[in-house]
């Protein structure tokens, strides 16, 4: 991915710096320590509420909380919502309840509920005590409905109208409720007496036509409603599958209760996308904040499960030690076999892992990913055969060396590009999230089919 | 990920399916395998263009072929501009440059443009025949900026008004100029004489105000331009980092060509973190539509190049020969090594590309990332020394085997923290993309560590 260049301490190529300068963060940083209290205020005097919240993410804990202080009561309360979601304890616990409560009053439905869900249990109560019974009530009712929901998505703030007005009357009401829409909005949203959503209506139709036409004239019908209770994910699909750009959430009973945005969708295509990336990574902790302790923890269990496979490959190098032994140079070629194998079942794993994300594997075109699997697997498989083959034979002074490599190399990658398909789309079929599971079962079969086939035929034909 | 059940074929799950059901799917199939060509019109005759474009990229390339014969003229423009990018080619063979251009003069520019960059040489000369003078510009114009720029992305219909005009001015433009505003937008664009976007206004608020209001009463002033050769993954950033829903695209003059939308973003943000999952799998395809030689070449560089390291890792066994002639247990332990490390290392490196990506690591963030992995190294390498010491020891009943095989746990996952950071970091400085050169580097690093280690103490302790 290119990278606009942000460590150029140059203000002339300062143009060409996206997001915070790792040069602002490093004078923020040299004036905490000094002590530099109005150096520091002149320094983010200027920040954009986004840009701050990623100063306060640089920072290490004990700067943080100094420039916590500093600021104190002047914090906008955009930056929390900016804010990573594991610094928001910490910051919080910094605010106190009073001062959340505040800036809790000033964000969106949907900004103050994702702050508001990454509380403690304590604070909460805290912060529900404090704040208008309107705003209680609409963060107690988001925080029923599941997590990572269309419910915890959504904004609660829908303009709506009846169907039987004009654009005259439409743009009456609006001038005349100035006050309680003071947010910007795109699409009003039409119901029918039961408050069920009819269509919606993007807002320049209703200033493109004169006062007497009936907004109904102007509906998108047939919008998509989503389920309060739908999970995001599924909700980022219909978003990119249908190119949305909203859509109403309604209750069990049909009836409107919030709209979700694309710009909330953002957000949740990329943790989607990255939650993949990072579990194929075999890394369960989404952020670079959290303490070592926890880190070795979370990372702790996915290598203890890859320490029982290798050792199942040990053990399958175990049963041919009386070949080993007579033959020492198949344990320095051991590796190759190995690594091969994986890294060509790694390669299917990951194309396999995205094309279940994105649905593409449905009907007949299952069959023909797994076929053109094998075949590229069987076809990369006798390339590196001849080559292996020949640095074996050459290595070791032995031909058949490296008939024997050459043979279990395409055993092993045609394994590779069969398992590497079979098991993610297995996984899947069973409900278990495919880039979780899929590098340990494929690492195991390359490993377990590469040493059998290479020590298995090296018994057979060396010795 | 949770994934929607698209597999029931039961009508009454239905309402849970998002997206194509594959029950639909197998029915066109079959449809078309027996000729039945009022079936297949009947089950497709509902289908929203996305689907019809799922439903192609699912069929084989006779079935699609097929099916596309079928529908002929009747295609709906819009399938064309949801198709992934590598059936377009294929698809755009079969239709013809008539058919084409029929379908450019119906969709937006920013799709108009997506389409034709990925047309052949030829078709596009031919196509630019066809199509209005209008067009032809926007099309020209459109592939004269870089691929993977904001002027890629952008849409050329900007709906701009000047400073001086009051809200009813701005309202009776638009009821006059009904026919040339087509679209439905949601942001208004105020520019300076020379052009240059001075700030943009939501409709709501033009909605909510009288007639009389001036419309710079109501402008969101220093918005953001984007240049229109800014690489789109920086456009994107600055969506996300800055929650944009729009942004002016301006020329090297700051004048106002064009508008990128959220809309456009999602799939930038969606393909940006694919791609780096994609690069850490080794994969450099993006779909699962390419044909068989073309994967197989693709991947070839790539396994090749681990081929190279493999072989390095072989090399550091060959030196310590001797050693494992004397003890052979250990050749039956050296995948446990080199398994470990590996697995070790990809979890960082895998989190610091994301982190990266994600500009995360300015300023101290950086060393003190690399500490704390270094630190979870350890950690997790002490624990691990244990287990692993103690198996080895049971196992081949010697305790120097483990003790030895403990120690050069220590050392490799420690290294596995310290270069899993250190390799992408520096990659990122020297303009490398991390993602794509990381691994590789990485997993030399800790084979050539754990065995030097592992073989080198077992000379020194164990003979």
């Amino acid at each position: 991915m290119a990278e606009a260049d942000t460590r150029a301490p140059e203000p002339e190529t300062e143009d060409e710096v996206v997001g915070l300068p790792a040069s602002l963060v490093r004078a923020v940083e040299e004036a905490l320590e000094e002590g530099e209290a109005e150096k520091v205020s002149e320094l983010i005097s200027e920040l954009h509420p986004a840009d701050m919240a990623d100063l306060l993410e640089s920072l290490s804990p004990v700067q943080r909380a100094e420039l916590l202080g500093q600021i104190g009561q002047t914090l906008d309360p955009e930056v929390l919502s900016y804010l990573d979601s594991d610094l928001r304890e910490d910051v919080s616990e910094t605010l106190g309840a009073k001062e959340i409560a505040r800036v809790l009053k000033r964000l969106e439905s949907d900004d103050a509920l994702e702050f508001f869900e990454d509380l403690s249990e304590e604070l909460r109560t805290q912060v529900l005590a404090r704040v208008p019974v309107t705003i209680r009530r609409l963060l107690q009712e988001g925080l029923e409905y599941p997590e990572d929901s269309a419910g915890r998505l959504m904004q609660r703030e829908v303009v709506v109208v009846p169907a039987i007005w004009t654009v005259g009357e439409t743009i009456d009401y609006m001038r005349s409720h100035k006050k309680q829409m003071e947010r910007d909005f795109y699409d009003l949203y039409v119901v029918d007496p039961r408050y069920r959503p009819i269509g919606k209506i993007p807002l320049s139709r209703v200033l493109r036509n004169k006062r007497h036409v009936p907004i109904m004239d102007l509906l998108d019908e047939g919008v998509r409603s989503v389920p309060v209770t739908m999970d995001q994910d599924d909700v980022a699909y219909l978003f990119k599958q249908y190119s949305l750009l909203s859509a109403p959430v309604v209750d069990t009973a049909e009836r409107l209760v919030g709209v979700v945005t694309i710009d909330d969708i953002v957000h949740v295509v990329e943790e989607e996308t990255e939650d993949d990336l990072l579990k194929l990574g075999g890394v369960t902790e989404t952020n670079v904040y959290s303490a070592v302790l926890e880190t070795t923890k979370s990372r702790f269990t996915w290598l203890l499960v890859n320490l029982g496979t290798a050792v199942l490959a040990s053990l399958v190098i175990g049963i041919f030690e009386a070949t080993l032994q007579q033959a020492v140079a198949l344990a320095i070629l051991l590796p190759i076999v190995a690594s091969m194998g994986g890294n060509a079942g790694t390669q299917t794993v990951t194309v396999a892992v995205r094309a279940l994300a994105l649905k593409q594997l449905s009907g007949g075109a299952s069959q023909r990913f797994i076929t053109k699997e094998l075949l590229v697997g069987v076809a990369n498989g006798f390339l590196f055969a001849g080559l292996v083959g020949l640095v074996a034979w050459i290595w070791f002074g032995n031909p058949l060396i490296g008939v024997v490599i050459a043979l279990a190399m395409i055993i092993n990658m045609a394994a590779a590009g069969l398992f590497g398909t079979l098991i993610p789309i297995t996984l899947e079929k069973l409900n278990i999230d495919p880039a979780v599971a899929s590098s340990v079962f494929l690492t195991t079969v390359t490993d377990v089919v590469g040493f059998f086939a290479f020590l298995g035929l090296a018994a057979l034909i060396l010795l």
